[in-house]
């Protein structure tokens, strides 16, 4: 049980996050869910999931909504998830949870449009636009070829 | 601050992953620290610390000794460890804090010596003999030939 301190939303937080632990451990990836931190003081960035094969490397954020809703994600949070990908070699997502279709779609944060202001925003219109399913985000790191690797690291 | 159901020991623990996480981001690594599972079931394999730079990814639990006590880790521990940096395709390492000294050394599990009933066993004679400082960890990362590189994921 978790403690009683931590806020319900966070703890849905954790859920979904455990959740697509457990999908890239079965997919063969090693994955690691970073520290529930919630309202303590972040050390140096903390992705919400880090998922690896063979040395590629995939850093998400953890968001729910549902297809008709919006979400916006604040710049910052977005900048320090590219920064951590940049030292890995990696690749930074939005791991989106759809509430209703209960499906996961990862929108790569360098598509990602921004509003006036700087931060993201994400509809329907942009999942449909750029974000990819988990078995074809799988399907990519298990080709193995040169090609894909560089296209990763780019 | 902590929530005060979590055991003091635990907290400690916590406190050595935090360090080592910034002394890798200080280095220019991406770095994360596993979920505070502490009493909970775990997801999976969940280090304690992953680190990773430019793809190549290091893996560590976190221990504290002295140089004259003696430290067994738990075999199963090591093993999903192993386990972890094989799909990553990186190195797995037991990082030691060495209480009094304040320096930390890194032994590749690889080349651990087992006891007989086939768990870990670390003293000081073993961390002269098979521990590596952390700045020499750090400079073997940073060396881009692919002979480290496949070094590093053979």
């Amino acid at each position: 049980m978790p403690s009683a301190e931590v806020p319900r939303r966070r703890v849905r937080g954790f859920q979904h996050e455990r959740e697509l632990v457990r999908k890239f451990w079965k997919a063969g990836f090693a994955a690691v869910r970073g520290p529930a931190s919630g309202a303590k003081v972040k050390v140096a960035v903390q992705p919400d999931v880090v998922a690896i094969k063979d040395g590629l490397v995939l850093v998400a954020e953890v968001k729910t909504m549902s297809r008709r809703s919006t979400l916006y994600v604040r710049r910052e949070q977005v900048e320090r998830l590219k920064e951590f990908a940049k030292r890995a070699g990696g690749r930074a997502y939005l791991a989106v949870k759809v509430i209703g279709e209960g499906s996961w779609r990862f929108v790569p944060v360098d598509t990602l449009p921004t509003t006036k202001s700087g931060n993201f925003r994400i509809d329907g219109e942009v999942l449909a636009k750029y974000a990819v399913r988990f078995e074809d985000l799988v399907r990519a790191f298990d080709t193995r070829s040169r090609r894909l690797d560089e296209y990763l690291r780019s």
